[in-house]
């Protein structure tokens, strides 16, 4: 069952800077390292709608990742500054989807387009609905 | 352009084990960690048909990840030892795709399943065909 | 042979937000993150002095890492807020130092204090006494 | 108070593989990498003397590196095969220090050489003293 999402509301872009440990021996960003930028860009999409995904962590509701797709367009460099777009792109009963677009700042090329589906679990790893605080998050615009 | 794989001889089993570092705070192996794991299965899948990967690094031949996809089913932990097995799934002019299944040793989970395209390029990132070198390579079983 | 500092010239403070993926079964940041804090660090240090330290990959002008020491003094934890003081503590001909301490922002608990020893180095990893460029940027502080 | 080590038991070596993924644009290991060996082989010690580490941790038994030293000497390269000499070098009532050596096989080249303290903690953090458990592990030699 599919829920409705707005669009507008659903899409954030959090900026982040390539670190010199992320680059492998092809002298470019390894392709592992954009898992973790995806990571950093969800956290920042919950912070920016209020929500510190560390207290819903230390009370056992944790959003694990079922699914990762990555696509890479472009090799990103050390000191790269990235905006990843991240939008709320399907939002069922229990997972969630987000999808990503990162583009490098300054020549706005495409660098990498990916997408998580989240489930929503407990500190045992059990299945969860999601619940009623994040569906409330989930459904919110960037904090004014 | 397909070309003809022999399913038997394409296919590796490659055993490794979790690492502390590559747990997280939900106490279970980070999904990130993953990459590197598929990453491992690969060099050891050249390393049994008689290819050091890094001897083709050296000389500009590299493969680079262009698409990642990983399913989780199953939560690893911390020393767990894993087989991943992966096979080369598909074969192109210019890209080839290595499929795998990871199970944990001992009780047989499957873990996660996983496939990457990778597109053959030189020290600059450009495109080239698979060079005959790697097509021999890509169609030899596991030396005896 | 030692060069002097200017201890008020030679000390930046560099914040930045621990990532979920830095932590570990323990529920705290692994001990190993931390290295990839001091190298964040040590490159924001020099972007405060005018420099991209990417700049100086690029001509082949390193600052390999041969000496690290770290002592642990309270756990990090996901999405805490660090303050990494560094500082430049010892320049000689070839090599240079820089020592940090890490706070936690907020409380401003001690997390940890460290300390790198670089070397000059070229490509090939040749040892290089520190160039004339590179001493301007030492001696330098924070650009206003 | 200082407890006596058997210098000949104390030590193992553990042989691991570089992976593509711990190198950087340098063309070398990352020095960040080389805190994840110094951990597998601590573990792999353990394991020696009929350990498995994850199973004092899920009791809440971790022991806490609190102290790093490392010092590198030469750079290991991707696919390279390390030994790893891991030895208990000194033991006290609540922590324990382990040294290395790390060296490439083959041209038996110095690569690291390092140094970490652990704490006994439990699962708050809390300090512990050497449990009896743990130390007639400590006094073993590997088994035959």
């Amino acid at each position: 069952m599919l829920k409705p999402i707005d669009a507008a509301l659903a899409r954030s872009v959090v900026r982040l800077r390539v670190r010199f440990y992320e680059t492998d021996l092809m002298g470019i960003v390894h392709h592992g390292s954009y898992v973790g930028y995806l990571e950093v860009a969800r956290v920042e999409w919950l912070r920016r709608r209020g929500v510190a995904y560390v207290s819903w962590a230390q009370r056992g509701l944790h959003m694990a990742v079922v699914d990762l797709t990555l696509r890479y367009r472009a090799p990103a460099r050390f000191d790269d500054e990235i905006d990843v777009e991240v939008a709320l792109g399907e939002w069922r009963a229990a997972t969630i989807r987000f999808d990503y677009r990162l583009l490098r700042v300054g020549d706005g090329v495409l660098l990498a387009e990916g997408a998580t589906r989240l489930a929503c679990v407990d500190d045992k790893g059990a299945l969860k609905r999601v619940h009623d605080e994040m569906a409330d998050v989930l459904a919110r615009g960037e904090a004014v």
